[in-house]
């Protein structure tokens, strides 16, 4: 087959400034900037595209709440990003360890009857006791996502003697079942906060959240963990790498 | 330490609406509902919540966009969630063939010199030239994501030779170079749309989108392909599988 005529370089100038702000987004997120961005003029230079494109490349980013900009001032990184991994089952103390402190504020502890969708999850006869955990947890003062936890009761009886505030669920789950974790189902979604969950996580109502659901197993294959987190979009990001898989 | 008195059951009914709304969420994606969900008694029942709770999780999930009600009609699936992988290295086709026919709109195809970050990733000298190609992915009727590429040169000489609208980029690579994909490395955010790509997906300005930034390397460890991939929130979920890492 030929090769397909290049489309000429005049694309609409939104799709200029879009495809610089991912690879300018990306910058930030690495560190690239030491709080100031470079002027529009030697942006410009860097992507070939005009000064006013980047000018709206920098408003994208802007809207996102990941610059500021002032006429004086010039432009600024406006928020840090926290890298999460995707490839390992780690808990956010562990996780966050170099960022600073994890602290949980713990909103809710209550022993219930498994509704019929969490008992099967879990492996339990519908209406089997577990243990409903509600924690928002913090980086410093930032609130960063919001942990609703189904735990099997045997290990909930253990992990509730020790204080939620300062620990990790997953480092006390295996710390009282004598066992390492497994496995996880993990299912991640972009979805926009709800107003109530948006002012518990001091974000506005609508924001993007990165909402995660997942269910972790001990070693020997049993589930004893069922989450629903609520991450902020604008301060988490989640990494990882994947591999080809085997055809 | 002592056991923690477990909070009294009266939490705000909001944060009991979220809780149930975070199970029928994840029901609702998997399936378990056949178009009409149960009726709120029914549901309260199995929550062993208030109608008044069932009928606050509902608006939360209507306000998603996941469901829709109607006085008469009750309550309805009002849109399906496709899953993509996150385990594994596979294109969008290979991916949804179980779902229907994906189908490529290129909206660019352009030959143009790295800009530095973009170089750095590629691991080409800055200037280097690379192929541009941006493309609107549909499946079917319905556009599911919006994905920006930077292919090396010779990589990119020898896919554009073939049809990109109706083939993986990664399944193309893979043809051109006679090796397997190896490794990517993945960012994963949640953001909001802006107006210009909320237009090109067919979504509401601000509508949460999975923001992916993928570096894929060939089976040699050269970086060929660097992706910045808008997948439309409510319509795909990332689904996968963690093992806890070796301590």
């Amino acid at each position: 087959m030929s090769q397909p005529e290049p489309t000429p370089l005049r694309r609409p100038r939104a799709d200029r400034a879009r495809q610089v702000a991912d690879v300018l987004r990306h910058q930030i997120h690495a560190g690239a900037f030491d709080s100031a961005l470079p002027g529009e003029q030697e942006l410009a230079a860097e992507f070939f595209v005009s000064r006013n494109t980047i000018r709206e490349a920098l408003s994208v980013l802007k809207d996102e709440g990941l610059i500021e900009r002032g006429p004086r001032t010039g432009t600024h990184v406006a928020v840090r990003k926290y890298d999460h991994g995707l490839d390992a089952l780690v808990g956010l103390q562990e996780t966050f360890k170099e960022y600073g402190e994890v602290r949980n504020e713990v909103r809710a502890v209550q022993h219930l009857a498994a509704p019929p969708a969490v008992a099967r999850k879990l492996c339990l006869d519908p209406g089997a006791q577990v243990v409903f955990v509600e924690r928002l947890r913090y980086l410093g003062d930032l609130p960063l996502s919001l942990d609703l936890t189904y735990l099997v009761a045997d290990v909930a009886a253990a992990v509730l003697a020790h204080p939620l505030e300062t620990n990790d669920v997953f480092a006390l789950i295996e710390q009282v079942s004598g066992q390492r974790l497994g496995t996880a189902s993990l299912a991640l979604e972009a979805v926009a906060a709800d107003a109530h969950s948006a002012a518990t996580l001091q974000i506005p109502a609508g924001a993007a959240l990165l909402m995660l659901e997942r269910l972790t197993r001990l070693d020997d294959g049993r589930p004893v963990d069922l989450e629903y987190i609520r991450m902020r979009g604008d301060r988490i990001t989640m990494r990882g790498n994947l591999l080809r898989s085997i055809p």
